[in-house]
């Protein structure tokens, strides 16, 4: 395998079941053929061992889905091999979908169907109906999240409709659920009409104890989630806007320490104007940030200019971007401090972040290929974060959301406040110890399994004295 | 306890913490003043014995909570006990909601992390996304189901709205699981309109391989049915009219055996317009009933009257009282092979039914009281059914809902049909052999662990067939 080969995922991964003749050497080069091609090795398990042949299941990362398709015509072409099955690992755990509803109490006789289900249920009802908050102590609302999207902007795929939306959903309701023991449960909306999703989810709102907005194009999901908020009193949260900004500020606070620069002197450039990029814009300048460069496609975004304007770049516009500065992204990164792209792959160069101020700070988030490859820039730059698990630094919003979500409901808080996601960001970066702090840890690992206790707990704390 | 003390019920049971002294005779003693206010002994566990005291959890049925309340301050004031604590059970299994939502996989590491959710899960989209009937293979789709309702008809609770019916849905939700393993989810609605409800369920619908419509009142119930289904590709289904009539036309086919008369022709008197009447009514229709009377709580329905009628009756007689017969319930009941009533307690008299044919079918489904008391008619009527758990031959929906989702969803049929719907009822029927019909036993117990997977089956293969 040489150098330049493309990484292997295992997102790519297939499941061989491979019948060997049992001589020596014979596995040995199957692997070899395996490496030869560019496969990674994962895992492999004897399934059962003659005189004549060995079974084993290997497991191997590819690098696309046709790189998976030649390993496996390779091995299905070897004179010494069996290729009894081949099973395609990411779809295999998708298979019937990733989560299921299960009771919490059994079911198995009158007395409790009686108590669970008609008539004891009916005393319950009564409860709530005359004590409405009572809901939150006799029904799943107080741990249970909807995970919805219209299917409109999800993940680097754009609009690919409600119905390919589901698994998304269904892996982030997963996901409350492993770091924060949340129940959440998955809807995608038959609508992608601003009007009809907001009536639509207010109406669904009862059973739930906050709403986490997912992949939702910009800029109809700055609207939808507002105007939701204001409607419901339980809170609103669009992931891909402030569960980045969040990450994203603990990183930057982590990175400023390194760099021994207060965020109150620094000039960040902004690049990208969806979700994600207002977001963190304004949770920056809420963190004390005072010069912000937005840009977006056309370069610097300020006052006065005539092309590409919409009511959102008006609106950031009124607390960035001081001196009302002109000119092309480049232009903008000269002397800047911060870099932060939540935009598309080759936004910048190299020569850009050369022309940075001491110890450029770059955020490239674009995803699956950043803004700038790190590989490029590795010298150059001081501290370098992405949205990707293969680099140092990842920003990923699974830091933040499972314990924003948990403390807010902890508190059983109305809404999620601007103290209660700075709370969340101070918490994710204070997670990284000063002795552990370093270029290439300045945001904790995904799996760290401190970080949503740590969050929860602050912005629990935030809730209650907001 | 006197025999005529009501019906104490597990719905109403509490469990107490007690101290009593280890004295021999003196646990005797409490169990006494149980018994003497009526109170029905279920469990007794010993959790801790000293030479001085015994710790006792006691659990006690009572017949209403005023009931409980003094069963916990007559043990209160009893010298030689102490009340530690008293929980209410029902309350107590309904505490944090009746449902949880896990993950089928684990999320433990990036490689989990990177098939189940990004960057893997967008090979999954896009396999949807170009072969949209894949969302039944690669999400939860094919196995879950929505229990919706609007809390306009909750029980016999009424109007009590969407927060209140929370539990209830809930509940549901958990039956689904026991009897079918089918991950259901509650969805309670912030709207009792009528467009608004079926705007907000097809926009919802995505996720969902059917529609369980639950405690939705008439007649917007029928409308809101017939619209859903008539634009989604996934079953809608309101348990409330069609489960009911399913396991009606269940043990009715079963008590017309034991009497030896044809469907064909016996007269059968419906008394109740609601949702479960109406649907009855068709269903009988369907199974070959020919003289089919309608009554509401002014009397036989006919073509003609003036007062009180909709358009729900007008369609209702386009197949029902060929003769077009009029006068009150007890005009109608006269020679009358079955009364069905769906309707209200106390509606018809012991006079009413000695004043029936020969062999008198009673469904008495009112609940929790029904139309009439068994006791009062049992020497006159040969067979008799309720609502109820503690009489013979309970109308149980639970019977039918799981059974026929189970079978729909395996067959992946876009609706449920007249005839899956009787062959469900053919299937509850059947699952009473004949050495075990008697006209006690004309309906299973909700518990019989074969009746869904029979129902399932039939329904199954009649989806298919249709």
């Amino acid at each position: 395998m040489s150098v330049s080969s493309p990484h292997t995922s295992a997102a790519f991964s297939i499941t061989v079941h491979l019948k060997i003749e049992n001589r020596p050497g014979q596995f040995a080069s199957v692997l070899t053929e395996i490496a030869d091609l560019g496969g990674s090795l994962a895992e492999v398990s004897l399934i059962s061992s003659t005189f004549h042949h060995n079974e084993r299941l290997v497991t191997i990362a590819a690098h696309s889905e046709m790189h998976a398709h030649e390993l496996q015509e390779r091995l299905r072409s070897l004179p010494s091999v069996e290729l009894i099955s081949c099973i395609d690992d990411t779809f295999a755990i998708h298979r019937g979908g990733k989560l299921t509803v299960e009771s919490r109490g059994s079911l198995e006789n009158f007395d409790q169907l009686s108590r669970a289900y008609s008539p004891g249920v009916a005393r319950v009802c009564t409860h709530i109906e005359k004590n409405p908050e009572a809901v939150f102590d006799y029904t799943i609302k107080k741990n249970t999240v909807a995970v919805i999207s219209d299917g409109s902007a999800v993940l680097g795929l754009g609009n690919i409709g409600p119905r390919a939306a589901i698994p998304v959903m269904e892996g982030k309701a997963a996901l409350f659920k492993q770091f924060a023991n949340i129940d959440a449960f998955p809807i995608c909306l038959e609508t992608q009409d601003t009007e009809e999703i907001i009536t639509t989810i207010k109406n669904i709102s009862t059973v739930f104890g906050g709403i986490n907005l997912e992949d939702i194009s910009a800029p109809r999901c700055f609207e939808i989630e507002r105007r939701l908020q204001a409607m419901l009193d339980i809170p609103v949260f669009h992931d891909d806007q402030h569960g980045t900004a969040v990450v994203v500020l603990a990183g930057m606070l982590n990175a400023l320490k390194i760099v021994s620069k207060k965020i109150e002197d620094v000039k960040i450039v902004v690049n990208g104007f969806g979700a994600g990029g207002v977001a963190c814009t304004r949770m920056l300048y809420e963190a004390g940030a005072r010069n912000i460069i937005p840009c977006d496609s056309k370069g610097v975004v300020y006052r006065g200019r005539a092309a590409g304007m919409n009511a959102e770049k008006d609106e950031v516009l009124t607390f960035t971007n001081p001196d009302n500065e002109k000119g092309t992204l480049s232009d903008a990164l000269k002397g800047a401090d911060i870099f932060l792209g939540v935009s598309v792959p080759g936004a910048i160069t190299r020569s850009d972040v050369i022309s940075m101020s001491k110890d450029p700070i770059v955020f490239a988030l674009a995803n699956p290929i950043p803004e700038i490859i790190p590989g490029e820039i590795q010298d150059v730059a001081r501290i370098i974060a992405t949205g990707r698990s293969d680099y140092a630094n990842q920003v990923n919003n699974v830091l933040c959301f499972p314990g924003i979500f948990r403390g807010a409901l902890d508190a059983q808080a109305r809404s999620i406040t601007p103290a209660m996601k700075r709370a969340a960001a101070y918490a994710i970066a204070d997670s990284i110890s000063t002795s552990e702090l370093r270029e290439d840890n300045i945001i904790p690992s995904a799996f760290d399994p401190k970080v949503p206790a740590l969050v929860a707990e602050s912005v629990r704390r935030a809730a209650l004295e907001g």
